[in-house]
């Protein structure tokens, strides 16, 4: 028994989290029990005495609600205290431990205003991005590829997609400081003719650089993107770590949107009875994270995500939360001209449309590929 | 089309990756050749000219080999070059889109001297850890726990265990920087509690505070850590990235062996046909990211790991690596003194034993249930 009789000042605040438990209806109980305790003290009910460890540090299960004989909802609630109010710990008191359990899933959090306070949210969001590029329709990002190329062809792809209108371009997240194109030479390119190409035809395209590099030169890189007068940053936080991600989001001195990539975190969301709901990761969390863009596999592509959780995602970025910004949604991924009309229907028109390969496909005109998607998203 | 006819300069080194691929027989093929694309250029093959780029960056199919109807072994092998020989790339090398489709697993990586270099792999390994400790048995380790406790009373706890004679004290992993608890607090009065029983009783125990918190303070928090004498470093690289606890681990200013915990990444290994194996997961990379302890759920606990999956974390902690030492596993969760000779005569003598509950459930004498504990081990 440890001691008891603790004052911890708590606040009564709670943040509950649905867990998607897919178990024997007999051992949902005992899971979602079990959940309450390896989330929080991990440690033995009966060595804790009565207090307000085993009161309110203890998750509570708030109710367990049967879906059929395989599924069933297990709502728990935490104190917003054992996040310690930080980003880091928040992740593990949803899912640490228990990520190493199959047969759970998170499907919803909700978070009082309390809590929120962790997060600045998305700096720009959908308005400051749709501001900064003075236009009222779906944006138009494309991805500098393949890796291989020197930075100059990489410089010269980013020049024609710039000249032909494109709102955004990316790094393809698969370049990031190798020999053939390193990462200061080829940002300072990249840039530089982004620019060019903007004074030239009075186009406003941004170029986001990839930063997901090692640890230690993450914020140095962040410095050097912005002094060469980049548009934003793409970060796979999957790689580098979300808080880490948000630690740039929220750097005053950087002060750039942030366009998040799935990379490497995809586990999470692809096996439906573990890990985390498409729009928990991909939406939610994301934004907390600072996100102001969140790129995912759009359905009907090469990858496997649905039409509905791909709306999840978009309601995760959405939803309305206390003074925390909308993230753009970014689907992406064997995007086709033809498919426009069937995804703007989807999203609305607030979103990025990612197109790769799509805009090299037509012909060796970059520039005048990309005019003309641009013309077709222009006319919706 | 782009552009062809690049000089990349190429060294011809290779690395070797082992994808299980859990689909029907007819899609092993195409979906192995997918990969060889998805994990480097991301572009269509009918864009990219004859050249270097399609005939060394795309990833090579080595052999594919069948299992049965529904799985198949892909060997993709991947010119080193195309990781930057940086860590956080060589992951997005390894799983950072296809992360996003189901059915491939990562179940094996074979690694050249030259791609090995990007890993200085643990500083102190096991031989450094045991030196340290001046013993040649299994090690034993507890938690500082349950979340709720100040931190006198964790020091006090702290003291009990290293009084009794324990090896490894770690915090909980899911104690942080709580106000219950704060980080600083915390850490300095538990490092004093054991080094004054140390002194008193002779003992060496090792404290490792965790330092998994907000990405802009782990490197602070690594220092303050160590200039409190602290042993070591509890670190979830699930929550701030595998290379920020590599950075950490490579930093030769905290110089600290470093723990590794599994929270928020069991994602990658509980679906057998997703993800990444346990070996490779919690073995391998951890070791490559510099963890000298690697902390993961033992058979037959509360958790779900099989012996043999346990077998291969520690395999993957202890194959032959140029110039990389052994990294010791850390089996834990829902250990009991009497599982102590099925344990041994699974990991052998070099390993931590983690045990939490267990130390606090015969009597409220921490000191005397861990002395018990350890005369058991000393007699092994």
């Amino acid at each position: 028994m440890v001691p008891g009789g603790q004052k911890l000042n708590l606040s009564g605040d709670r943040y509950t989290v649905d867990y998607l438990l897919t178990v024997d209806e007999k051992k949902a109980r005992p899971l979602a029990e079990h959940i309450c305790y390896e989330q929080t003290v991990e440690f033995p009910g009966d060595l804790i005495p009565d207090g307000e460890i085993k009161n309110q540090i203890v998750g509570r299960l708030e109710s367990l609600e049967r879906i059929d004989k395989k599924r069933s909802v297990a709502k728990i609630s935490f104190a917003v205290e054992i996040t310690g109010f930080e980003f880091t710990q928040f992740l593990n008191n949803l899912f640490g431990n228990i990520s190493i359990l199959p047969g759970i899933r998170i499907i919803n959090i909700d978070i009082p205003e309390s809590l929120l306070s962790i997060s600045k949210g998305p700096r720009f969001g959908k308005q400051g991005i749709t501001n900064i590029l003075g236009v009222n329709r779906p944006l138009i990002c494309s991805a500098l590829k393949p890796l291989g190329m020197s930075a100059e062809q990489l410089a010269e792809q980013a020049y024609q997609f710039a000249a032909g209108g494109i709102d955004l371009i990316k790094d393809d997240h698969g370049i990031c400081n190798q020999a053939f194109s390193p990462f200061k030479e080829r940002v300072v390119k990249c840039s530089e003719a982004v620019k060019k190409a903007n004074q030239k035809y009075g186009t406003k395209t941004l170029y986001l650089p990839n930063i997901s590099g090692p640890a230690k030169m993450i914020r140095d890189w962040a410095s050097i993107a912005k002094e060469s007068g980049v548009g934003g940053l793409l970060i796979s936080p999957g790689l580098i770590g979300i808080d880490t991600m948000k630690s740039i989001a929220e750097d005053d001195l950087i002060n750039l949107p942030i366009m998040a990539h799935p990379a490497f975190n995809g586990t999470y969301v692809v096996s439906e009875s573990n890990g985390i709901s498409h729009g928990v990761l991909y939406g939610l969390l994301m934004r907390l994270a600072g996100a102001d863009m969140t790129v995912f596999p759009n359905f009907g592509g090469r990858f496997s995500f649905s039409r509905d959780e791909c709306l999840d995602i978009a309601s995760g970025c959405r939803r309305p939360l206390q003074g925390i910004k909308p993230t753009l949604p970014a689907p992406g991924g064997g995007m086709t001209t033809d498919r426009l009309p069937e995804i703007i229907d989807t999203y609305g028109k607030d979103f990025v449309l990612l197109i790769g390969g799509g805009l090299h496909r037509h012909s060796d005109n970059i520039k005048r590929n990309t005019e003309n998607f641009r013309e077709m998203v222009d006319k919706i």
